[in-house]
């Protein structure tokens, strides 16, 4: 049926068949609703909402910041509160909201966080989501008569915010301002409706056919062809790794204390100056990633910092986007997290063994680079550690823990299976290191044959690299 | 090996061979720090987990309460932290310490809020959690000195808290409250082990041999064989119910609206008073729950309410106590979270079905309703609903959902099996309906054969209880 011949009525009811579609083909859906003041988000997500199964949707609202979403990367609260894929998220404001909140009046649009907002946005998108955007607008007298209506009823003054007063008194410079961010925010996949309200039910009509043509068309979308991948020159970086590198036992013992206690304090003086810190750790297996890491914090407070690590998907992460679990458990400002490895599974499991399609993990590396600058906005520091060893060492070292009881458990027939693949890892591994290493988080390969070189070799360079951020500050001052 | 004749370096290590044992028997494990500020609780964990493996524990930090956590039931933030079956989580203090936090030196022992925790802990033992509570403590002198050594480092002054300096001016009054507390909290299922920390190796070590010890006693315990279920006598309430009720079609369409305004402003009051509302709705599959909540919140600000649609649980809720997966969906203070369905699933298709166990059910009763009045204490308007039909009725809705193509998809296999177990779902329900009716938390049974009427009802029911709660408000007053 042609949504333009549809009542109002017809097209609620016919929204419900539409939802039931989606959920079938799994597309996640955002509907951001952003506008004036008084400009009816509330009774326009009511009317959206009407007929639609609440099993499949949620409505977020998203208002001032709590204490713990401030301490948290500005996207943070946001990734929370996305649709799993065949569900609905309709946002009560969202970053556009945060983003304004930013600009000042009569000074023209600052660009902060504008990158971080459109990578997202293209991310989801390419990974399925559709995106529905909605600027509701209302004429200054009518938002004046709404503004009236609600500070005058007893029952919902307590409605009326600073943002009203502010817009009512600077109508023409925040629209000035509404008029610039529109424009740089509308995108193909993420295009703005721009929406007047006066009339409310004309609106919502309005609303109501968007969304419905929105979603028809969603539906009938073939996927595109990926792209043929373009031969690319990868160099082979392993290969230059010196795994002869050892260091003497008493040369280890001297400085393994003196290092520990310096990661104890460094890690109080991250805490009080609310730097969050991110380290990644990634290696073939029984290349001595766990070691390192309790070598590292062994004396750091636990209350400060986390070790996660990464295993395979449940199918509910499947669910989303493949960065969406990690948002999870980010560090709030001052904590530390200790990725035991991390969404580089995405560029060497999933590429190896094909849980990734090719196009996937080929945007992957755009992806992960946007997502560790959006870390490095926010102020953390973020580094990546790469244990690699040799073939032989790993063989040494599998055979080692089989006949160790304490060890047993940790070798498993799938060690074995991906040490066949050794030839295919190295390939990916070294596409991975030389296309996201950055000079925001760069990768550091840890030579990993003799474990207590690498130990070392991690605790001094978390120990030099912090102090170089905490000088960094010092100047910045 | 007996744990009295290893060192703390074997018991360490052989630590780490439990936490797998523990792993492997899915038994949840719960390891409370609490006690003397500077007596260690940092040490002690740290030096607990040096062998641990890291991908089956947590630390969890129990800080001044967040401002959305503020707004949750006293139990909300410690249920969203408990480990899953199989895991550990090491709480650097607890609900213990929200608990002191509200007691004044020299009055004795304030019992708000005791009941309450004996019976979450009661509740996690039954359910298979290991419950191990240290309390750490160090003689005045010890302490002053600690505090001084940290106090006079600039890298640790930061941690000095005004807690310490109130436990070192009043040492003996807190004696006595830590006391009363840890003879009032100590339990079979849940025992405190006070360790004195001045020596901290020494402590250290018995920490980690009562840990040795629960632990291996946890994986030898057998299941207790669950005691006969006693004959008891349910009256047939079902049975009672007056399904004749009509209402004329115009009289509903006169009640209608003025019924939907008058919700919507109550819920704009219970929001500016902070009011928490829980609605729950069952009832027999077709008997119009989901109309029923539609046209209750028709013009409810949606902001302001989440309609929560309750399934079988996932294999990752599986993991947990079943009550959990509720605890994460509870409003705030202000806000309204409508069930539909709900923790009753225990006691009807989880019992009818044999999806839980006899012992498992038969102890939900005093569960839910434990759980419903720490609910009512938190201040939350509890209602709930059973919309009722018979047995014909739904038959007539079956078939007519069959030949609407815009129904066909809420009628499934899974309904029609339902549908043969009448009988046993009708036994079921006199027992919910009966024991777990209370005047802190009422079932409503709502006779459903006439959609209109029963809406009405639920509507109609809303409003009064709603009124009648803040009308005792205002005599609190």
């Amino acid at each position: 049926m042609n949504p333009y011949e549809m009542s109002r009525k017809e097209l609620s009811k016919d929204l419900a068949r539409l939802q039931r579609a989606i959920k079938d083909k799994n597309i996640p859906v955002l509907v951001i609703f952003e506008g004036w003041e008084n400009a009816g988000k509330g009774r326009m997500i009511q009317e959206l909402i009407r007929d639609m199964d609440p099993r499949t949707y949620k409505v977020q609202v998203f208002d001032t910041p709590t204490d713990e979403e401030r301490r948290k990367p500005f996207l943070w609260r946001f990734w929370n509160r996305f649709p799993k894929r065949g569900d609905f998220a309709l946002f009560d404001r969202s970053y556009y909201q945060t983003f304004m909140e930013t600009q000042q009046l009569g000074r023209g649009l600052k660009q902060d966080n504008l990158k971080d907002i459109f990578d997202l946005e293209r991310s989801l998108s390419e990974d399925g989501m559709l995106i529905l955007k909605f600027f509701l607008v209302v004429g200054r007298e009518e938002q004046i008569e709404r503004h009236n209506e609600i500070a005058f009823n007893p029952a919902t003054a307590f409605r009326v915010t600073q943002r009203d007063l502010d817009q009512i008194g600077h109508y023409a410079a925040f629209e000035v301002l509404f008029q610039q961010m529109l424009e740089s925010t509308s995108s193909e996949f993420a295009p703005w409706h721009v929406v007047e309200t006066t009339d409310e039910k004309q609106a919502a009509e309005e609303i109501l056919r968007i969304v419905h043509t929105s979603l028809t068309k969603a539906l009938e979308a073939v996927p595109e062809e990926a792209p043929a991948r373009e031969e690319i020159h990868v160099p082979d970086l392993l290969s230059e790794v010196n795994l002869r590198l050892t260091i003497d036992k008493d040369e280890y013992d001297e400085k393994l204390d003196p290092l520990q206690e310096e990661a104890k304090d460094l890690a109080y003086i991250l805490y009080t100056k609310k730097i969050p810190t991110i380290l990644v750790f990634e290696g073939w297996d029984a290349a001595g990633k766990g070691g390192a890491i309790k070598r590292l914090t062994r004396e750091m407070d636990p209350r400060g910092y986390e070790v996660v690590p990464i295993a395979a998907p449940t199918p509910v992460e499947h669910q989303y986007h493949y960065l969406w679990r990690f948002f999870a458990h980010l560090p709030k400002t001052g904590h530390m997290t200790i990725f035991d490895r991390s969404w580089y599974g995405r560029l060497m499991v999933e590429r190896v063994e094909g849980f990734a399609k090719p196009e996937e993990w080929e945007r992957a590396y755009e992806e992960i680079n946007e997502f560790e600058e959006h870390l490095n906005n926010w102020g953390a520091i973020v580094l990546k550690f790469f244990v690699h060893i040799d073939s032989d060492t790993q063989l040494q070292r599998f055979e080692d823990r089989q006949e160790d009881e304490y060890k047993q458990y940790k070798i498993t027939d799938e060690d074995w299976r991906n040490r066949d693949k050794w030839p295919e890892y190295e390939e990916a591994i070294n596409e991975m290191l030389w296309r996201t290493d950055t000079s925001r988080a760069p990768w550091i390969i840890v030579e990993g044959n003799q474990k207590e070189y690498s130990r070392i070799k991690v605790l001094e360079t978390f120990v030099n690299a912090v102090k170089h951020r905490l000088k960094e500050e010092e100047y910045d001052k």
